[in-house]
């Protein structure tokens, strides 16, 4: 047998994004071992069921002893208290990581549990469905979607290359920035959009009742896909816009700003400055078709076609 | 054979309704003799070419001349102009229909033009793409989604009646309601989304050229999406938002103000009204899927998966 990329492999929290981790690991042969760990002994319980992990157990500080990789799979506001709970059992040269969706935060909270002969790596593959727990996951879900990678200032390269190795043999393509830069990217590519998404469903779910009713009948002019989005994760998604608070209400200044000109615009019968403003957001679109960045089915980013069940169940 | 539905159709304007109706109607044999109408020289011989119809004239009132139903399909902008056009050729009992995006201002803006012995009975079939012109139609794009049928007040029932089979045999399920109850319904599921849309489209776009770049990279996390809806034809938005000014205004108040408490909970680091927040809008999504509304892959009202070429051009 061909040694594994990771001789022992410890995934907390047996969610959407680790349960897709572990299966994409078993698939691809990545680790020799993965000891899966969730607090939950029904999720342990299905998780056994599942077959996807060497080891199943209650507690992350036993998955974590001699583990070579461990990777809190969490929401992140939880991932300070996983950090502290596996900190003290990493072995000498173990690296810790994570796959939040905020990394800024995500660093300041993990890293002072982190030993010194041990590695902080954080990242955060950008794939994911509005699913959540071991059911949801599936093994392709990295598959050619980005992965960024957010080492703290003097990280150990070496490190550093195994948590790359492992997000691109997972099928991802891997990026690396700083932890400030990554927050304010995905603050404006998907906090904002999720957030104005969970705003418009909120809004139409306080219109007078019969008129609610008529939203959802005809719901395929555009609103549709904004409810999609907006009944991802209320957990991950409250601790996202908690975390990344100052990205979040920078970008989204901008966005108000914005929209109280077209707003403005509308008011005033302003035809040229709408027409001039719905003509120029035409050239993002060609760009992020141009890079490749676009499926023919859209998807929010998401797998739908992969994981219909559960919209029919 | 059969007697059609309509002896003699007219459509003016050869666009992505206008060529989508007539490719249904003539698949499914529901006009004797269908003629379209369409002022731009070049786009007539594509009609030609693509051979849905049977009569290609550049004259809208040539188009109506002898018409049975005759249906603008034209840019909610133009409606009153075609009207114009159209409205001193109409035969005694004819129907001078369209297929605008908003209702009041179009009856508006109609309604004078149309002679005593000819009827007016707007219609508006929820269904598109974001492409436009002759090439982007396709005979299915009506099936099984909603057209709202909007007759003014003391409208012919046989008019009405008319204009209603007419969609069924074109594949759609038909609502009627009034123009103004129809504008506020659409202004909340597509008229603001699109306007949400195009603005977070406008604002990515107007970020540090870098950062732009970086959004197109990491589109995947929900931005992108946006962008496809933010690439649908200007001068048709620009006209919806002219025209239903009213409904949009008040709907993207009430946006606003929400947008400003979620704000503000994000700004206090309020976890627990963002998780109401966030929890609330699900039961949403569970309607609309529980209504049969919802397809296994989001296209945002939008049959991608039928039209992927021009996706990959
Ligand atoms: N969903 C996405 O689209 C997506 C995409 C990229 C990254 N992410 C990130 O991935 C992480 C996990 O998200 P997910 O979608 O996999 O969520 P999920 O399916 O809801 O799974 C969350 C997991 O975290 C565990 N957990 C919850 N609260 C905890 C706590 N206080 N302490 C310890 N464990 C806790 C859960 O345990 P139980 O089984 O006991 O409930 C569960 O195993 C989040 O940080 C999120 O930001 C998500
Ligand atoms: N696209 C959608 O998703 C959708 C959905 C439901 C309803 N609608 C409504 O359908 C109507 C047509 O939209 P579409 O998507 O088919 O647009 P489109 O593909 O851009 O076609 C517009 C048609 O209108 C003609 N036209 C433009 N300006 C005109 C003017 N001033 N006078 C006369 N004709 C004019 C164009 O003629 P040329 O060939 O000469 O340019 C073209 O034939 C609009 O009212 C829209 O609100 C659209």
């Amino acid at each position: 047998m061909i040694r594994p990329l990771v001789p022992r492999l410890a995934i907390i929290g047996a969610g959407l994004i680790g349960s897709s981790l572990a299966r994409a690991a078993r698939e691809k042969h990545l680790a020799g071992t993965i000891v899966v760990a969730d607090a939950d002994a029904t999720v342990c319980a299905r998780v056994r069921e599942l077959g996807f992990a060497n080891e199943v157990t209650q507690s992350a500080a036993e998955a974590a002893k001699d583990a070579d990789i461990v990777i809190a799979c969490v929401p992140v506001g939880a991932s300070g208290a996983v950090a502290a709970e596996v900190g003290p059992h990493l072995k000498p040269g173990a690296i810790l990581s994570d796959v939040g969706s905020v990394k800024a935060s995500v660093l300041e909270a993990m890293a002072p549990f982190v030993p010194a002969h041990a590695h902080l790596v954080p990242a955060h593959p950008v794939a994911g469905t509005e699913f959540s727990g071991p059911d949801a996951g599936f093994a392709t879900l990295f598959e050619n979607r980005w992965c960024i990678v957010t080492p703290p200032e003097g990280a150990d390269p070496a490190a550093v290359d195994r948590v790359v190795a492992l997000w691109r043999a997972a099928g991802a393509n891997v990026e690396t920035m700083s932890a400030q830069h990554h927050d304010l990217v995905l603050a404006i590519t998907s906090h904002v959009p999720h957030l104005i998404a969970y705003n418009i469903v909120g809004t139409a779910a306080e219109l007078e009742e019969t008129l609610t009713s008529e939203v959802i009948k005809f719901s395929a002019g555009g609103f549709r896909d904004f409810t999609r989005i907006a009944s991802s994760d209320p957990t991950m998604w409250r601790d996202v816009f908690l975390s990344n608070r100052e990205a979040v209400l920078e970008m989204l200044g901008r966005f108000t700003e914005d929209l109280t000109a077209l707003q403005r615009a509308i008011r005033y019968g302003d035809g040229d400055a709408l027409f001039e403003h719905f003509t120029r957001t035409r050239a993002i679109r060609r760009s992020i078709i141009e890079q490749g960045q676009e499926t023919a089915a859209p998807d929010f980013g998401r797998r739908a076609a992969e994981k219909p069940k559960h919209e029919q169940s």
